[in-house]
């Protein structure tokens, strides 16, 4: 528990800092009455030390805040004297479908997930009708497999902003220093996730132009990720496992290829949600 | 120059705060102790408020700091005391490459360009050697087509550190408002920039997919890349042209199709880097 109290102080030190400074709220003033009363707010990968300004000047001024229980260390003290809600993530599954589309066995998931979002959605209008301003909070970038870009098309009648946050996906980057868009032929990169039927996209006909991809891993298997990689990379491309990118203290990088990753990487011993780099970049010199 | 200069005193009032807490220094020394001595530091798109907490800590801590003059206004007093070097960026074309394989065309370049990239080696080099700290800032992401990826490999002995910063590419999803990997029958999105000979992965290839893609357009030419686009993508394939990504006050969204974007969109008014985005999620409902 040392990281995380460490973390927890050195933030809200900062946090005290803007907050003593009301000589910085009168400066923003004019811009804060153009906040609008709903925005989805990007935290970062889950290190306190990768929140932007502009996320902790957001939720400083939230009066609802909507996050996951998860949250709360990172943002400790900050959150005391709002209303809190945590119970209501996800909720992304069926959204803007009628019960008559669902097959059966889906109608349990379809209710209880639709009964869940009708409360949201009641307490954000209830909070913004009261004239309160509410904060979604997102992991990442809540624009890149964020589960709650769906509340931006459900109060689109309240001009919602979107905080940008650094991605999984940057904070990976970083730990594998090297660029990520410099392959050996390519100059791309394809950030994808588990298939889904139906897709154009799939991760077999995303590969075959060889450039780096990354894969967002969540409930996902990872044998089944590698053999689909197979088929078009090449058995000698290089292959990463990032997990707990963006962690000074957690942050790991496992280094293998395409055709020995399943001998190389524990599955079993992989967190719930790490990501797969695959492409030249990543063994390629300038 | 209002902007300006109200996004530096709310900046520089954060900054003066995190610097008068010498408490924050003394809890975290023990971890700045491990801090390598060669930081290569991701800004952010260029608004003061998507710098995030990490990046300041580490600016902070540097003596010696490369940026370009263009970043100073960012980051005002801040930048103070310390040992700056504008005139060392984008130093790496030719790298790891000898005379004797380039191009007599390219023969100046390439001599004029190693010539710089020796001087701001040897003044890391002594930097470090003198046990001072070196930061080199990068705007966005660094390793998102960041022209200091190469430094990573110079200066590999350093164990060298990167923080990673919000994207254009992050920027201008927010300032979408739209889920990038939620298209119509796709679920990944690519990040590319103009075509290189050589290249397996140019536009008209990617674009196969139909999936989400986003240009990154330094120095390159808006018709020839609706162009490429054509190919593949439908003609009414929406298209959206992101300005000025995360800045409030300048950020602009121009919302077009792939088949009419050179009708809707003036080249000649697009700033020197911009996005294009194309694909089904930009109009795609949950």
């Amino acid at each position: 528990m040392k990281r995380l109290s460490s973390s927890m102080r050195y933030f809200m030190c900062v946090f005290s800092a803007i907050a003593v400074s009301t000589w910085m709220q009168s400066t923003t003033r004019a811009q804060e009455s153009s906040i609008s009363p709903f925005t989805l707010v990007g935290l970062g990968p889950g290190d306190p030390e990768l929140l932007t300004l502009r996320a902790i000047k957001v939720i400083e001024s939230a009066d609802v805040v909507f996050c996951r229980d998860r949250n709360v260390p990172m943002l400790g003290d900050q959150l005391k004297g709002k209303e809190l809600h945590f119970d209501y993530w996800r909720l992304f599954p069926f959204y803007g479908q009628s019960e008559d589309s669902i097959k059966p066995e889906q109608l349990n998931e379809f209710r209880e997930t639709q009964t869940k979002r009708i409360e949201f959605v009641n307490l954000v209008r209830a909070a913004v009708a009261a004239g309160k301003k509410v904060a979604v909070l997102d992991m990442g970038d809540p624009m890149v497999f964020g589960p709650s870009a769906w509340t931006l098309e459900e109060f689109a009648d309240l001009n919602p902003k979107v905080v940008p946050g650094v991605s999984a996906f940057n904070a990976a980057n970083a730990a594998l220093r090297r660029s990520v868009t410099n392959g050996k032929h390519t100059k791309s990169v394809t950030l994808t996730a588990g298939d889904r039927i139906g897709a154009h996209d799939n991760i077999e006909q995303l590969s075959v132009h060889q450039n780096s991809m990354v894969l967002f891993t969540m409930r996902t298997e990872f044998r089944e990720f590698i053999e689909k990689l197979s088929v078009n990379y090449p058995a000698d491309t290089p292959l990463a496992v990032v997990q707990h990118a963006g962690d000074s203290n957690l942050e790991k990088v496992i280094e293998s290829t395409v055709g020995t990753a399943l001998n190389d990487i524990r599955a079993d011993e992989l967190p719930f949600d790490y990501m797969i780099y695959v492409g030249s970049f990543l063994d390629q010199k300038y």
